[in-house]
């Protein structure tokens, strides 16, 4: 006969580093794998469950469906999902004749590794989805020129060159992203200030290894980039999530000062809101009277569809406190794989030094082809191009939804960047809504 | 009055990890900022402080010409070497009101950050020397077909992909590289096994941080890679030199055994010694007794002139104790940044995991272009052709030198890899036959 596991045996802690679905796969794996949740007993419905734990259906299915790939779940239609019966033919034989032995391992390895022992993630290669959240458009993408453009640099640079050039990235580019950020983010910066990198995710954790301390404070915008918390939390810091309110972060003069402060001033991931004038001085003087870093993190600000942009923190710092993230991961596209750090004089050299010890590095042809993208104009007419694109989308989508769904929901006033929050105003099963979107 | 700087004021530590001319470099920075060398003071000739402290001249002029560089020392005809007699107008201003401020910004930063502080390296874009190590030729290199292939994936790849992909690379790169490496190295290894990284040292990084805890004592061959050193120091690690014979690394079973060691059997840098066979399983079966991870770092194997290859490391191992490097900075071009690590089944979901969190990560089109160059048969064939080219012009150089210099130097007996190792009969002076080999 199939039992029933408890809903008791299901508990979630809001306050850690891990997302909520990683915790219930967790939860469940090791329950299968000790054998507390025995084989072929019947786990309860995604509906039930989220319903208990006060979480979204999608965090429950989420987590599911991993176990159901894995092969510690079986789904039946009828019968629902059970744990497994052949679990072991499933599993990764364990030879105890070689380093699989995971005794051993854990002896074999880092204490950071060892924190991600059986917990380690599991990666898919990416399909876009219909419904994308922050992703570029596919149409507005310029293939022929970009093709063009690194063939050239192709041909020309790896015939020039043969070699390794600056581990920070080439001068054209930093000196292209300068200028441009010059103009349109009011940011103060040479090209020696300029670190060219493979995301905004490389950037976090360089300065993390290059600022913290283990221990040490990091407030963090909650709700936020979940990102930041992974790189903050893999150099043990201890981080704080601070509230985001209709200003932008929220200044808790109370609280013990951090380290370093995140934020995402801009367009606030995900809630949408531009940080204020007021509150932006108000940070920076926080952040001078507390010896705070303020890493700002300027995403998707190239997507401004009304009003007048503010300048960048970095533009209206004085005392070169705040380190300024860019990406092309969404301007342009993420298969780049370009982002770049804008950091105070006094920083760079030890920014570069660890930068170099990382090995980490832009393909030449790639960053040539980009500095002259940007340098003839390219790069701004097709930020022009796809911001209207974007803008009319987005219009097409508040206005759909307000004509149909206007006792459903509320839209957020928000009018920029490649993600739009919108609000139910009532409880809904948010899976059915994904699906019936799709 | 001039004054002289006495010879004691210097000495070397051989058994630092930092390279000797960075040594000297930090003392004589040191002694100007702190005023133990005075404005105009002379320093010791390159020659004379050499000879002094039994290091190449080379070594000294690295030091002095940074110094240089950097506005610290003056080099003036017939004067020498002296002290700069300006130095605040060419030091970079401290503006105490800004977190230029150094003490303050020592605070301010990690340890490890801390421990570069004021002693961050200098990068220079990169130019190659007539006189090359380790660096592949710029006539052999295909430009109009990788050209092609890139500038065709760009243009397919940004379409299809407009996304992110797996963190560890894409599946086809990851599955031409684990079946070109079966067949060239007998390496045991599939796709899943594969890590694409943008080069040795982001490997070696990488690795550090999930293998290392601070103080685990590791192996790295003395004469070898500084990049090794300096990424286990990164991660506090006790790092012992061991002596490399005609055989390659020496075991030494008397030592408290390494959590790494790291090695390049195939052809060891800079000796070009190529592990026995004999040693190859001694080295695996003290591997395994000592719950060792072996770094076996194939660098530049695909150039052998001669014999039959030894299998690799990683493919004799039976106790999935080996970790295998390789990179195409040598055998396709540095410009490319692309390496990879092909890692035991155990290791690699915290690897991946570890690695999505770096934010590393290559181009798409370039990771599509070069999968394709390598299944299409262009890379082996771009092998066989350099190795003809690089075969012949070693046996050119060799057998200059052996006609023109016997009496003054040996020859390595090594037949193998992008460097060839010449030692002097006699003490010479190597800035003198560098400028006059340039």
């Amino acid at each position: 006969m199939t039992s029933l596991i408890p809903l008791d045996a299901f508990t979630v802690d809001r306050d850690s580093v891990l997302p909520i679905y990683r915790q219930l796969y967790d939860l469940i794996q090791q329950g299968i794998i000790t054998g507390k949740f025995s084989a072929e007993s019947k786990l309860p419905s995604s509906r039930i469950l989220s319903k208990e734990l006060c979480i979204s259906r999608s965090t429950v299915t989420t987590a599911y469906d991993q176990l159901i790939a894995e092969g510690y779940l079986v789904s039946r239609p009828g019968s629902g999902t059970t744990v497994a019966d052949a679990l072991l033919s499933s599993c990764p034989k364990v030879n105890k004749e070689t380093k699989a032995d995971i005794e051993l391992l854990s002896e074999m390895l880092s204490p950071l590794a060892r924190s991600y022992l059986g917990k380690s993630r599991k990666y898919v290669s990416y399909k876009q989805p219909t419904l994308a959240v922050s992703l570029p458009s596919r149409t507005g993408f310029p293939h022929a020129l970009w093709g063009k453009l690194l063939a050239k640099h192709a041909k020309k640079g790896l015939d020039i060159d043969a070699g390794y050039d600056h581990p920070s990235g080439i001068e054209p580019l930093k000196t292209a992203i300068a200028d441009y950020l010059g103009l349109a983010r009011a940011v103060v910066a040479s090209a020696k200030n300029v670190l060219i990198l493979n995301s905004t995710q490389a950037a976090v954790d360089l300065l993390c290894r290059v600022l913290l301390s283990p221990g040490d404070r990091t407030w963090v915008e909650d709700p936020g980039y979940n990102g930041i918390r992974i790189a903050m939390r893999n150099y043990a810091a201890s981080i704080a999530g601070v509230n985001v309110d209709s200003e932008g972060l929220c200044i808790s003069s109370n609280e013990y000062p951090p380290k370093i402060i995140y934020t995402t001033p801009s367009h606030q991931y995900p809630t949408g809101v531009t940080m204020s004038y007021s509150r932006r001085m108000a940070l920076l003087d926080y952040a001078d009277k507390n010896n705070c870093w303020v890493l700002e993190d300027d995403y998707d600000s190239e997507f401004r569809y009304s009003g007048k942009p503010l300048p960048s923190l970095q533009g209206l710092d004085e005392q070169q406190q705040v380190i300024y993230l860019g990406t092309f991961s969404k301007s342009f596209s993420p298969s780049l794989r370009v982002a770049y750090i804008v950091a105070p004089d006094n920083l760079t050299p030890l920014l570069e030094t660890l930068l170099a010890d990382t090995g980490q590095g832009v393909n030449l042809s790639v960053q040539h082809a980009l500095a002259e993208f940007i340098q003839a104009g390219h790069y701004s007419q097709h930020i022009r191009k796809t911001r209207k694109e974007y803008s009319h989308k987005q219009q097409l989508l508040i206005e759909a939804v307000k004509k149909h769904l206007s006792n459903e929901v509320t839209v957020s006033s928000s009018q920029a960047g490649l993600q739009t929050l919108i609000y139910f105003n009532h409880e809904i099963d948010d899976v059915v809504v994904e699906e019936l979107a799709n």
